[in-house]
């Protein structure tokens, strides 16, 4: 039963029911996104008590009038929840603005224009630089080191993280080689979470580059889709441990967890790397907006407050990833044509249709109304080499929305397939 | 009177009284600070209102959830409020996070690290970048293009703005001169206004850089200290009827309107530097924190609104601009040593003492317990080359003690004239 035991005959067939069946959606009018990892409105509701706080009359928090200049670590209140959450010293985490991307956008042009603590000179003027990204993996990473021009080199992610026999090789011959993007729990888009031993290996390895950095972005750290809560691996002491104290740049933020485009971030990492980033931040900026991050700390009250927070979302979230791969399932399962991630946290779905027929099926999907994220955009320069993964974001949709929208992906998937094989 | 008319007893002796007077201040233990250019708490208190905005359920503005990510340019509702102030299109206007200085800061990374869209090249490879800083100025200005090791050459400022016919003999001939700080109105710390003639002369003058950018810092575009409002020249366009119509970089925000900590900083520029800059800050961010922005707008409500809270602001700012010239013009009037600026508007008094005494008598206050920004801090690198600016923000303390601190720096300006007299 699988694609590849069929005959020519029975392919034929098969080809023509899934075309005709293809066709007869184009008078559906569907329009269905399934392009971005963003929250859906029921989750933004979850937060909407937000929208009132912290509430007049309160602007304090300590002997800091929040509404005023200063303070560019941001208050140490909302500081403190996220490093539990993190498993850090409060001291090692700083709160920043809305966005951890615009966080890893600094430290990545930061380190271009004056150099890193551990640097010899500024990244713009060595004469050549990479970075390592782990694929699949999140295209706004990608964005950021292409547009700095810095070379991205894949590397291919396993089971437990990226393939580190192959990281190691090259971090410790490349002194051009300056970086790596990781996503270590749950990542964008495969689900992987990272094992402790590449982890450590992470930590512990040699770098021809004094001034490598791994920037840590931990997006998704409480996203769970079960009841419990990953485990968070303190790599700054792990890394300390290894005499690599500057290694991680940490990141993380709350714009899964309340308001995607008005939430907070933040950044931990060692004492240099914090005093590092502070002195050129302290330039650009007289602080972040600390009236938000009171509001956040009232809303949280503690690390316990997040995680119940958390567990909300997956009653929403966690129907629509089983939704999808029962989709998946009921369209692609027993040709043996495709897999797809069944991931336990995180916003993303990645799924593996035949080499040569991932571009097919996005574009035979929007032909249709279902848009779905480039064939190629979780891989640097957008190019997958193989035109092999699909990357599915079931959040944003309702329910509904989301299983038909995976009926028609894999029904797309497997058409792509049978046209393949007949070639 | 005068102190150059006194003899060498009466000055003696002059000296020998305001010295006693001095050394008992040291006894009264002040502790009062005119350093920073920041909001009362009085202030802050006229928005106490925007703390529980936009509030439970008001979360869409047109169709955009403003809880979600995207909206890179900023919301319309807002935008168009403060395109009105400004005189320009709703479409020339965007609205972005809580700091005009980190849209200034990214103006200039994205030019170093990227050119302009007028730019041959990335301006980190220019031989050399140079830059006009009218003086005296704001230091956070001069901060930025110091870390970015850009020269910065000083312009005097004069009555009705910076000596044009410097300006347009060093920017006509020197290509290496990329740009221009400039705070057109209420101008800090002397409050100039810069004269219909300068701006048009601003916009007309020939520039030998392609890429010359005047980066227009209107942070005080609406900070009267009077009933009436400054006139906004609308530069963008007089500058494009001059053939130059990428040349201005007009900043402003809501920091010393709203919350200085937590406003909502806006960026107005033709069409080419607005999508070469979302282009950039693309890259950077899913879109700024528009959740506040529509708290903003709410609070608000129209560019009327703006204006009627403005008078607000002057109800409780210019009684201390007026105590703060009271007690200078007691301690120093009639002894012809010093002058200070009366600004219409704005946060700053500018105390022109003479030459060599600045950073005495800024000395003399610390040491008795009233703190003055640095001399020279208005100035390139810290350096006043007569020794001779300070610049006073009465804002932030309460009325008695911008009387209070106001009468000591007069005192110490005056002794530390003295002493200087004597030499």
């Amino acid at each position: 039963m699988a694609l590849s035991d069929l005959s020519a005959d029975e392919l034929t067939r098969l080809e023509s029911e899934l075309s005709s069946e293809y066709d007869s959606l184009a008078d559906r009018g569907l329009s269905l996104d399934l392009t971005r990892g963003k929250p859906s409105p029921e989750q933004l509701d979850l937060s909407e008590r937000l929208l009132a706080l912290p509430g007049e009359g309160d602007h304090t928090a300590g002997k800091t009038d929040v509404r005023n200049y200063g303070g560019g670590a941001g208050l140490p209140e909302l500081r403190g929840i996220i490093a539990e959450l993190l498993g850090v010293d409060a001291g090692r985490v700083i709160a920043q603005d809305n966005a951890s991307l615009s966080i890893m956008y600094d430290l990545l042009t930061f380190s271009m224009l004056f150099g890193t603590p551990d640097s010899e000179r500024p990244w713009k003027d060595e004469p050549k630089l990479r970075w390592l990204c782990p694929v699949p993996g999140y295209d706004r990473h990608f964005g950021i080191t292409e547009a700095l021009g810095i070379e991205m080199i894949p590397v291919a992610m396993g089971e437990g993280g990226p393939d580190m026999d192959e990281v190691e090789h090259l971090v410790a011959t490349d002194p051009s080689i300056k970086g790596m993007w990781c996503v270590p729990i749950y990542s964008n888009p495969t689900g992987t979470v990272y094992s402790d031993h590449t982890v450590s290996r992470l930590a512990r390895m040699a770098a021809a580059a004094p001034d490598f950095r791994v920037i840590w972005d931990n997006a998704y750290v409480v996203h769970t889709l079960t009841e419990d809560f990953p485990k968070v691996p303190d790599v700054d002491s792990l890394a300390a441990e290894a005499g690599h104290p500057n290694r991680f740049l940490q990141v993380c933020s709350t714009s899964k967890i309340t308001f995607a485009g008005a939430g907070v971030s933040f950044l931990s990492a060692s004492e240099a790397n914090l005093d590092w980033y502070l002195g050129h931040t302290g330039i650009r900026s007289i602080g972040p907006n600390k009236v938000n991050q009171l509001a956040h700390a009232r809303f949280f009250g503690d690390a316990d407050g997040v995680r119940d927070h958390m567990q909300k979302h997956r009653e929403i979230v966690a129907p629509k990833f089983e939704a999808a791969a029962a989709a998946l399932g009921r369209r692609l399962g027993g040709y043996d044509v495709a897999t797809w991630t069944s991931p336990e946290g995180g916003y993303f779905i990645d799924l593996e249709v035949p080499d040569g027929t991932a571009t097919e099926t996005v574009r035979l999907a929007k032909a249709v109304g279902v848009a779905l994220t480039p064939a190629g955009s979780a891989y640097p320069y957008g190019q997958d080499p193989d035109d092999r993964h699909i990357r599915l974001a079931p959040t944003l949709p309702p329910l509904a929305e989301v299983e038909e929208a995976m009926d028609v992906v894999g029904l797309c998937a497997l058409l792509a397939a049978c046209r393949d094989a007949r070639k």
